[in-house]
C-alpha cells in the first residue's frame, strides 16, 4: 500500500482504539465505566503502538506534530508533508465516526455533555491557555524526542515498534497527562473534535472550539522543539 | 501434535484462563472480586496470547471467526475449516468445565445468577440486538484485520505471538469491550454458554439463549469483513 | 555458579519480591496498601520472571513442583532432585526473612494476624480442603504444562524467560488465584510459612499448619499431571 | 554524544517522567489524581526503562548508587565516577524543574504541603531512620544486583534495556516501595529535593532536610552491597 494510505488507515485505527478507551471509561452503563487512569494510559499506549507495529513496513507516523518535526530536521521530505498531514487528519475524523458507531446505545443514556466531548478530544483540567500550551508543548517535545531517539537503537525485528512506542505513550500518559489529557497530536484532537461537531451524537453539547487551537499548535511547536533537541544532542 | 489437537487444547486453555479471570473478578469471596477492568482486559489479553505462543509451532487460531475469515481470503484451506471449528467449539466447552471445577466452592455462595452466567459468556450492557451486533462486528473486524496484518511484520522469534496477540486483545478489551463484553469469538461465547447450560452449577439461572446468536454471527460477519479489508489494503 | 546455588539465590529472590508485594498491599501505613489485585498479579508475575531471567544461564526452576514434574517425564535427572528441592526450600525461608526486615516498622502497627500470615503463605478464600486441593492441582498443572511447552518455541535470546514466564504467572494470578491465592509452589508457601513461625514478627498469630499440606501436595500432584499432559500431547 | 551528556539528559528525563507520575496522581484536579499504586509503579518502571533504552548506545546508568557500586567491583573506572555523579545529580535537578513547569496551574490549588514535597522526593511511611535506611539499603542492593546480573544474559537487540529495566523497577515498586517510597537513587531524591527547595512552587512547605540523608546513603551503601553480592555469586 502507499505511504499515504498507511497514514490514513493507521491514524483512523489509532483514534478509533484510543478514543474508544475513553468512551469505555466514561459512558453510562459501559462495562469499563470508571476503570481508572491505568486503563486510559495503558489502553492509549497500545492504541498507538499496535498501528505503529502493523504498518511498520509502510509508514507509521500518524501525527502531524511528528511529521513536521522530522521534516524540520531533514529526516522527512517536506514535499510529502502535505499528503501525510491530510491523510492523518482525515483518518482521525474517520476514527471518531467508528467510536460513535461502536457505542451507539450509550450516548443517549449519558447526560454529561462534557464527558461525551472528552471522548473525542481533550480539555484542560485547569483552563489556563498559556499553561495548557506549555504542557502540550513539553509533552509533545518529549514524545518526538523519544521517537526520534529510538531510531538510534538496534532492533532485531519489528518488536520495537510495538513495545517502545506503546511504552512511550503509556509513560507520557502516566506522567504528563494530568493537566491537559496529553493530546500531543492534532490528528487525535482536532480531527475527532470535527467528528463530534458533525455527527448526530445523542444529547451532545458544543465542541469547545475556544480551546481547539491549544492541542494543535502546542503539539506542533513541541514536536519541532523535540526534533531539534534530538538533532542537537544525538 | 496434529493441528486439530492444537486447536482443541489451545482453545480449551484460552477459555479456561479467560473465563476464570471473570470468575475471579465476580464470584463472592474470590480474592480478586471487584478487581476492575484492568484485570479483565490484561488477564484476557494473556489468556489468548499465552496459548497463541505455546502452540505457535502447530496451530493457534482458536477462533472460528478468524478461521472462516482467513478461508474467505484464501489464506486457509476450506477443507480444514470444519475440523478446526469443531475442535475450537468443543475446546471451548471443556474450558468452561474447568472454570467450574476451579471455583467449585464459590458458585453456591454467589446469589447473582446473571453474574454467574457472565463468567461463561457475554451479555450486552444495553440490550439492543442490531447495535450489539454492530459492536461485535466492528470489534471482530478490527481483531481479524490486526491478526492478519501482524503476519506482514518480520519477527526474529516467537515473541510476536505472545506480545502482539496479547496487546491486541488487551486494547480491544479496553477500547471496544464496553457495550457487549467483546466476545469476538463463538468458541469463547457459545461454547462456554453450552457448558453453563449443561453443568450442575449451584444456583444457576437460564443461559440467555435469546442473545446467543449475536456473539456468534456478529463475530463471523466481522471476521470476514476484517479479513477482506486486510486483503484489499495490504 | 553451581546450579544448586542458582536455585537457592533465585528462589530467595522470588519469595522476597513476591511476598513483599503482598506486604506492600496489606500492611498498615504501607504506601501500596489496598493497591488491588492488579498489583498482586503483575507484581508476582515479574517476581518470578525476573529471577527466571537473571539466572537463565545457570538454573531457574525455583519450584519443587516443577522440578519433580520434569523428573517424572525424564526432562530432569532424578539424582539432582534432592539438591534442587533443598536449595529451593531453604531459599524460600531466606526470602521470607528479608520480607520481615524490609517492612520492619509495619508489623507492630498492623493488628490483623491473618493478614500478616497471608503475606508469607496462602490461605483459602473458602476453607474446603478437597476443593482447595483441586484448585491448587489445576493451577499448578496449567503452570507446569505451560512452562514445559514454552521450551518448544524458538527464542532468539533470553527475552522469553522474562516475558513468557511473567505473563504465565500473571495470567494464572488473574484467572486461577481467586479460591486459594495460587501458591503453586511449596517453596513459595511452606518455606515462608516456616519463616513466619520462626521469626519474631510483632503481634503475629499462628501459622495455620492445618492448611499447610494443601499448597504442598496439591502443587506437587498438579506439577506431575501438567508435565505428563505435556509429554502426551507435544 | 559524550557519556557524561547522556547521563545528564537521561537522568533529567528519568526524573521528569517519574516525578511527574507522582504529580499526576497527587495534585488537585489532575486527571490522574488517586490513580493508585499500579500507575505509580508501572509509570516509574517505564520512566527509568525508556531513558535506559534511548541512551543505550551511549551511557545509561542515571544513578550514583549504581555507578559507585559498579566502580567498587571494577566494572566501571573510578576516574569517570565524579563526572558521572555530577551529571546525574544536575540532571535530576533539571528534571524537577520540568515537573514544576508541566503542572504549573496545579500547585496553587493543592493545599497539602507534604503531598507537594512527595512529588519531588520520598518520605517514609513510618519515620524510623535505622529501619528506613535498612529498607533503602535492601531495595537498592536488589536493584544493583539485578542490573549487574542482567548483563550476563544474551540479548539479540536493545529490547533488554527497556523490558528488563522497566520490569525490575516495576517489581521493586510493587514489592519494596511500601515503607519508604523506593528512592534507590540519590539523583532521584536529593536532586529534585533541591529543585523543590529552590523553585517558587506555590504554597510549598519545607523540604524535610532531616530525612534527606537516608535516601542518599542507604542507596549508596546498598548499591555497593548489591554489586559485591553479584561479584561473589556470578
Amino acid at each position: 500500500m502507499s505511504h499515504v494510505l498507511a497514514e490514513f488507515v493507521g491514524t483512523a485505527l489509532l483514534v478509533y482504539l484510543g478514543d474508544s478507551v475513553c468512551a469505555n471509561c466514561t459512558l453510562n452503563k459501559s462495562k469499563g465505566q470508571n476503570a481508572g487512569w491505568i486503563v486510559i494510559a495503558a489502553g492509549w499506549g497500545f492504541a498507538v503502538g499496535i498501528p505503529a507495529y502493523l504498518f511498520s513496513n509502510f509508514s507509521n507516523q500518524f501525527n502531524p506534530a511528528l511529521t513536521i518535526g522530522l521534516a524540520v530536521i531533514g529526516k522527512f521530505p517536506w514535499a510529502e508533508v502535505p499528503g501525510y498531514v491530510v491523510a492523518q487528519m482525515v483518518g482521525g475524523i474517520v476514527g471518531g465516526v467508528f467510536v460513535w458507531l461502536t457505542y451507539l446505545p450509550h450516548w443517549g443514556i449519558t447526560e454529561d455533555k462534557a464527558a461525551k466531548l472528552g471522548i473525542f478530544c481533550t480539555a484542560p483540567a485547569v483552563r489556563n491557555y498559556p499553561a495548557n500550551f506549555l504542557t502540550e508543548f513539553l509533552a509533545t517535545a518529549t514524545l518526538v524526542f523519544s521517537l526520534a531517539a529510538m531510531g538510534t537503537v538496534k532492533t532485531a525485528d519489528g518488536m520495537g515498534s510495538i513495545i517502545v512506542v506503546s511504552a512511550i505513550i503509556f509513560v507520557l500518559g502516566c506522567a504528563l497527562g494530568g493537566p491537559t489529557g496529553y493530546a500531543m497530536n492534532p490528528a487525535r484532537d482536532l480531527s475527532p473534535r470535527i467528528a463530534h461537531a458533525i455527527l448526530p451524537i445523542a444529547g451532545k453539547g458544543d465542541s469547545d472550539w475556544a480551546y481547539a487551537w491549544v492541542p494543535v499548535f502546542g503539539p506542533i511547536a513541541g514536536g519541532i522543539a523535540g526534533a531539534l533537541l534530538f538533532a542537537v544532542i544525538f
